[in-house]
């Protein structure tokens, strides 16, 4: 079932510098806890940015399909794995602002993960579907594992999160099945399946105690909940209510699951065709409230300290942040950042809001105490911003 | 009440560059999100290590009294700030392995924290009391806050946090008080006081979103609670059974709060002069159990996931580290790393737990699933391990 080589088995490309904003010297020694990459989704660019002095350092190019794009860190913070739409798995330096190594795994991939040793890459592929786990310093391959069930002979993976182990959690779209695949240092790979669990559920994502593994379902209402420290796993359904809106969406605009935002104690859920934030209590799983929104929200971005989620919106509604005090529940803050706010990262402690305006090819830098906005920089259709901390989360 | 000075007003001595362990040529580009610094306390030296080869890069030495030390990063994990017993303010560069800049700015001093913005560097002092706070980049002297109040012409300080909002908040021994200290840019500081709150509250820990302060107190029963989030502040007496201990204790065996565990929704806070740790609800502030342990702890530190706790001891008993499960509050492992375990640090995901052992002058790795040893490092009468990814949190 597992497939293990000491090979790279799918087609390298040969590593290839992306061409810098500007002549300049070989990189200055620097820390790297205060860099950052901005995807350009049209160009198949990226910017590699400073949070210290909010600037850009480096554009790298030659990235493929960046139309939907999630980057993992290496856990010393000095390189980028970027996933992108077409498969292309790109090793980026953003210390010397160049492509370290580059591979074209799949046929059409939607995100992946590094273990917590940072030493796999795991990326889950909508084509040819399964999942593939590459040597996080060589992207050579490592195992290949597709995913055939009994409930359908192939499957779109979707979802997939690293947990502490050197495990990756994941799910099956076409079979309705969630997958634990743990690779322990020197043993065998071991894969735990959950089958039956709903009607394609679309897309799931981890809370970062790597606990609270919760998957969406597309055919359905309701929402599948798998409590990873318990023994043996059981997937469960909650949240009733979470249904798949009042009319029939397409799958790509059920809100993605990276878009909520958790507290130490809560979730907040776009809700799916409504203009609205679902409050879920994380120790009883039941919805504990609502908050009326703006739009139709997108991703719904804790503030690290929990006290404040931001909350950007779909199309046409999309000029617009709201800030949502998860204590009251009250919307305190409506910002206009611009046409087309696509993501927006914290810096790690929550000083500072980075957004992305696609339509006016910036990122504006808030203030997160007063608001008021602090930089604003060039970016060519800017969409997702990630930032090196990542590296020290779970299931980032 | 506050001095605001442009210029440094402590004693500044030259910086000076310890000697490095062997001849190295000049320090490679690398990134710093996998690197640590571990206290040799009886030679005022440090380590720098990185835990992804699990080796030592450097020793700097000349850094004072290390009997009592901590450190905070800054955000760009490149500088960490070393607050010696001594009053001593180091700003070591570990991608260098030199002393960047040093300074004696108090006679006596008890532990420092960064601003979330990472400008700002605040050193909390027994002697002469109150709080300074320096200029991160240059350490000049920024604000020199005095610990005067109506209750005692001067305190001792303790337990100084960060909290979000360019922040501190710290504890008045003598004066038996707690203040917040805001210093906003391009504003006036402002400080916020909190009277009367018990007596002698001999140190104080803040939970990684900002939100719940708790200062112990030495003078009687019970333990402060102020919830940061909630205007106007407030202190509150919980934990009525938080006692002093059987017979009384010295202050300096009093348990450090920096000693609890905190998980996603609960504390592991060692007892005072007994062989247990007490759980603590944070939703509710309420004891919910118990664990009886193999000595008095000391430190109880939460596995980043927050499934385990890791347990140490005072003396006598301080060869030995136990495993707590969070979630059943059984001690699931004992570990006997060797005599005097003194601290212990996880890697930032958690894979690893690095235990410093001063009498054998050993740094242990462990693998924290299997229990394995990884490596042993050769270390100079070892204390506390702090590892970069700290820059990134809230209070550390």
């Amino acid at each position: 079932m597992i497939s293990r080589r000491g090979l790279m088995a799918a087609a390298p490309l040969a590593a290839v510098s992306g061409p810098t904003m500007a002549q300049q010297p070989a990189p200055a020694l620097r820390g790297t806890g205060d860099l950052g990459v901005i995807i350009e989704r049209a160009n198949g660019s990226v910017l590699i940015v400073e949070t210290t002095g909010r600037s850009i350092l480096k554009r790298v190019t030659g990235l493929g399909d960046l139309s939907h794009a999630s980057i993992s860190f290496s856990r010393d913070e000095r390189f980028a794995y970027l996933f992108g739409r077409d498969g292309g798995l790109t090793k980026i330096d953003i210390l010397e602002g160049r492509i370290a190594a580059r591979i074209v795994q799949g046929g059409n991939s939607i995100g992946g993960a590094i273990s917590d040793d940072g030493r796999l890459i795991a990326v889950s592929n909508y084509e040819p579907g399964g999942v593939k786990v590459f040597d996080a310093e060589t992207l050579a391959l490592v195992a290949d594992v597709p995913a055939v069930s009994a409930a359908a002979p192939k499957s779109k993976t979707v979802g997939i999160v690293d947990v502490p182990g050197r495990a990756f959690v994941y799910t099956l779209y076409d079979a309705g099945e969630i997958w634990k695949l743990e690779l322990p240092e020197g043993a065998e790979p071991q894969l735990t399946k959950l089958t039956g669990i709903g009607k394609l559920p679309y897309d799931a994502n981890v809370t970062s105690d790597g606990r609270h593994y919760f998957a969406g379902l597309f055919g359905e209402d309701g929402v599948v909940h798998v409590d990873l420290w318990q023994e043996p796993l059981r997937a469960k359904r909650v949240l009733a209510n979470y249904g798949r809106g009042q009319e029939p969406l397409p799958v790509y605009k059920m809100p993605h699951f990276e878009g909520w935002g958790a507290t130490q104690n809560k979730l907040f859920l776009p809700a799916v065709g409504r203009d609205e934030l679902l409050v879920i209590d994380l120790a009883t799983l039941q919805e504990i409230g609502r908050v009326k929104t703006h739009g139709q929200p997108v991703f719904a971005v804790a503030r690290p300290d929990g006290r404040h989620i931001w909350v950007n919106y779909a199309h046409p509604k999309n000029n617009v942040v709201e800030v949502v005090d998860s204590e009251t529940l009250a919307v305190v803050r409506r910002l206009e950042p611009g046409p087309a706010v696509l993501h927006l990262e914290f810096t790690p402690r929550g000083h500072e809001a980075w957004v992305s305006v696609r339509d006016t090819d910036t990122v504006i830098v808030y203030n997160t105490r007063t608001f008021a906005e602090k930089a604003r920089l060039a970016a060519q259709k800017p969409s997702g911003i990630f930032f090196t901390a990542r590296a020290h989360v779970i299931g980032k």
